[in-house]
C-alpha cells in the first residue's frame, strides 16, 4: 500500500518508510517545497504513523535555469520543505542534490515504530463509511492556472467563458494550501476514532486508490463511493476544457491528497467535526464499506460537493 | 559524514540512514543497477553498518530513449540493483519511479541499529594508519572508455599515443566490477580489527573525503596519505589527455569507491589480508595518522601503485 512496513532485528519495533519525487506544479518555490513534504509525509501518515524519526531531501536543481534563478529558488524550496518537516515534528538529515533538466522536489520518510503506533489497511468491514479529508480537483486547478498565465493557450479560449480568472485564481490558492497541508491530525484521530484501514489520495484518483485499499482488505467487502468533494468551478472548467481529466470518473490525478479512511459509522461524524476543529478545513462522509469482491466503484446517484 | 545516525523513541535504537541518486556511467544497464546499489550501500557500511534493514530504489527514466529502448534498459538497471540488494543480504521495499530527461539511478538504504553496530568516524588516533579498500581512477575509465567509443572525440586523438585500446577496456571493465563491488566485507571486518574511523571515497576524491574525515576528528590529528593505488595506465592516460581530472593531487570524483578506514597500526595489514582472502581483490595501507589540526594532505614522497 503507501507504505512499506519491514520487521525489523529488534523484538516487537518495524520500520516504515516511504518516498516520492517528481516535478513541480505551482509557481511558488516555498509553497512546492512544502508540497513536496507534505506528499512524502502523507503516506506514513495513511498507515497511522504519525511520528516520522527522519525525512531526507531529494533534490534535482534544474540546469535550464539561469544561475540567479537557481540560486533564488532553490533556498526556498528547501526552506518550505523544512519548515514543514518541522511542523510535523520531524527534521531533515541527509539528502542528495543533483542537476538535471527538470527541477525536481521529493523525499523520503522513515519512522522506527512499535506495532501499535500504525494501522495495516486491511480491517474494513460491512458498515464501515468512508472520510475523506481533502477536496478533489487540485490537478485542474493546477492547470487551469498555467492555461490562465499562458496567453498562448487554446484552452483557455474554451474555459474563458465559463470561468473568471478570480475563480482559477480562488481554486489554484485553495488547491495549493490543501496540497500544503499535512494529514498528520488525519492520521491522529484514525487512533481515536478506531479506524479500519486508510490510504491517501494522489495519483491514481480517488477511486484508483480506493480500488486498491478494497483489493487489499481482508474481509469480503468493496467500496462505493456517493460523494466527491471537489474545488469550487473545477467542474465546469473540467466540462468546458476539452482535456478528459475523469474526474467526475474518480481517476483525477491529485498531489498531496487527502486521506481516505474506513470508519466506523458510528464515529465518522465525530471524527469530521475534531479533523474540523483541528485543521479548520472540512472533511466529508464520501461513502460506505458494502458486502463485495474487494472493488471499488462510484455510486451511481453521485453527490458533487463544490468547496 | 556518510550516513546520518538519529536516535529512534526507542531505547538504545538508532536509525542509520543514506540516500543517493546519479546518472549512468556505465554502458551495461545491469551493471548500472548493480553500481547504483553499492554506491547507496557504501555509506552504511562506511559507518561499520553491515546489515541493511530496506533499501528504496529512486529511477528516473529517460524520455528520450524510444519505448523500445526503455522496455529492455529498464528492467535490467532495477535487476541489477536487485540482484545486489540480495547479495547484500537485503530486499528492495518501495520507491519511486518518473520520467525524466536524463536517466537516474539511485536508492535509499536504511538500518535500525543498536549502538554497538556502527561506528562513529570520529576516533582516529596518533599511530594509525589508512587502508584504501578499492583503487582509485574510476572517473578516468570511465571517461576514457567514453572517448574510444566516440569516434569524434578529440581527446581520444590526444591519448591513443599512449594508450591501447585494450588498456583502456581492461581499466573500464576493472573499474566497472570495482564499482559494484559491495563494501560489505570492509565493513565487517573494521569491527573485528577495531577500526577507529571510516569514510568512503567517491565525488570529492580520496583528498576530499580524508579531509572530510580529519575534521571529524575528536584528537588532535591530521591524515597523511603517502600512497595512491591506481587501475592500470589511468596515470598516463590522464597525463596526456589534458583534461584536469586532479587525479594525483586526490580529488579525482570516483563512484562507489572504496573505504578509507584508520585502523590500528598492528592490525592492518591483517585487516588487508583477511579482506583479500574475503573479496579476492586487495586492499592498501595508503596512509597514516599523526599529530595535527585535523586536515588532510598528500605526503610529498607520493607512492603510485598501478593496480
Amino acid at each position: 500500500m503507501d507504505s512499506c512496513v519491514l520487521p525489523t532485528r529488534h523484538d516487537g519495533i518495524s520500520l516504515v518508510q516511504t518516498t516520492d519525487f517528481f516535478y513541480p506544479l505551482v509557481d511558488d518555490p516555498y509553497m512546492q517545497g512544502k508540497i513536496a513534504c507534505a506528499n512524502v509525509l502523507s503516506d506514513l501518515y495513511a498507515m497511522g504513523v504519525t511520528q516520522c524519526d527522519n525525512m531526507l531531501m531529494l533534490l534535482g536543481v534544474s540546469n535550464q535555469m539561469t544561475l540567479k534563478e537557481r540560486e533564488v529558488v532553490t533556498p526556498l524550496v528547501i526552506k518550505g520543505f523544512n519548515d514543514l518537516a518541522l511542523e510535523a515534528g520531524t527534521t531533515v538529515n541527509g539528502g542528495q542534490t543533483v542537476l538535471n533538466p527538470w527541477f525536481i522536489t521529493g523525499g523520503v520518510a522513515s519512522s522506527v515504530v512499535s506495532n501499535k503506533e500504525f494501522i495495516m489497511p486491511e480491517n474494513a468491514v460491512v458498515g464501515d463509511v468512508l472520510v475523506l479529508t481533502k477536496p478533489l480537483g487540485t490537478q485542474i486547478a493546477v492547470n487551469a492556472h498555467q492555461w490562465l498565465e499562458d496567453e498562448s493557450s487554446k484552452i483557455w479560449d474554451r474555459i474563458k467563458d465559463v470561468v473568471t480568472t478570480e475563480e482559477v485564481e480562488r481554486a489554484y490558492q485553495t488547491g495549493m494550501q490543501c496540497m500544503a497541508r499535512l494529514n498528520r491530525n488525519a492520521a491522529c484521530l484514525m487512533h481515536k476514532y478506531d479506524a479500519h484501514a486508510a490510504t491517501d489520495v494522489t495519483g491514481f484518483g480517488i477511486l484508483g486508490h480506493a480500488s486498491n485499499l478494497a483489493n487489499n482488505q481482508k474481509a469480503e467487502v468493496s467500496l462505493v463511493l456517493h460523494t466527491l468533494p471537489i474545488l469550487a468551478n473545477m467542474v465546469k472548467i473540467y466540462k468546458a476544457c476539452g482535456v478528459n481529466f475523469k474526474l467526475l470518473d474518480g481517476f483525477s490525478a491529485e498531489t498531496s491528497g487527502g486521506l481516505l479512511i474506513c470508519l466506523p459509522h458510528g464515529k465518522a461524524q465525530s471524527y469530521c467535526d475534531e479533523l474540523q476543529a483541528l485543521d479548520g478545513q472540512p472533511a466529508w462522509i464520501v461513502g460506505e464499506v458494502v458486502h463485495g469482491n474487494r472493488e471499488a466503484k462510484m455510486d451511481t446517484d453521485l453527490k458533487i460537493i463544490e468547496v
